[in-house]
């Protein structure tokens, strides 16, 4: 199963592709990175982009599911807003590809993955490299945050999973 | 020239069409209403709903020019995700059909319309029922709304028009 996580952003998407292999305690990493659009574009054009470079993964890599964070509260308004409409076209991305999308909280990322829900970016990412078994910590953050997402997900459909 | 004014909302988005004839002085109503989706639904279904009905918006009255509000603020933080989520779904779909698309705030759609920026909505409503020549306060109040950014974007052009 292929799980392509999201990190949501008109200025900076990242995004992280994990394959959940038969011996389930094993997780795969496939591609991880970051989707950039230039500040100087229009919303539109930044977001067409974004939805292009979402396509050209799909096609690439075939997930079976896509997961994104589920945030209900910015710490600020002004974030919420470019997040939100990154959101929106990789929500309309993936319904129009027909892709079980699987939202997850940033308290159920930080538990699943650490157990506490108070850890920290850089402790998350630190874990995220152990977890998939890479040389570094996955750069940029965004990317990480991403890879962070599809390891919660990949968890939870463990345990769904589990007879 | 046809103005397609949206006023965008995950559960709601109005819509509101009018025509500036070559009489500078004149708008015409060409349709107005409300794309409206299920909240049983997920949201990417949601936003293909409205992806889909816009698309067929365009496709049928070929506006040159698509309007929407810049809000930057939100009262609620909960209506900031779902309203943005929805603009970056409309945003997308302007660019994808190459339609230009023209933002205003809140303010500037009262001050083009009423010349005063504490004008309240059941206001704004009446004078957009003038300005279009309705028989009636177009409802429900997401395509009134839509129809107000729409003459706003109008009067500006308007302005800018001229020599």
């Amino acid at each position: 199963m292929i799980i392509l996580g999201i990190d949501p952003g008109t200025a900076r998407t990242g995004f992280g592709i994990i394959k959940k292999t038969k011996d389930k305690n094993k997780l795969k990493t496939i591609d991880y990175g970051c989707i950039t659009t230039d500040s100087t574009l229009s919303d539109g054009k930044r977001l067409k982009i974004i939805n292009d470079e979402l396509n050209k993964l799909i096609k690439k890599y075939q997930p079976d599911i896509l997961t994104v964070e589920n945030v209900y509260f910015f710490k600020n308004l002004k974030t919420a807003m470019p997040v939100s409409q990154a959101k929106g076209v990789i929500l309309l991305t993936a319904a129009k590809k027909k892709i079980p999308v699987y939202e997850f909280t940033p308290l159920q990322v930080k538990m699943t993955i650490v157990g506490y829900g108070r850890a920290d970016k850089k402790q998350i990412q630190k874990i995220v490299k152990v977890l998939l078994n890479l040389k570094e910590v996955p750069r940029p953050d965004d990317a990480a945050d991403a890879l962070a997402i599809a390891i919660c997900c990949a968890y939870s459909l463990r345990e769904l999973d589990s007879p």
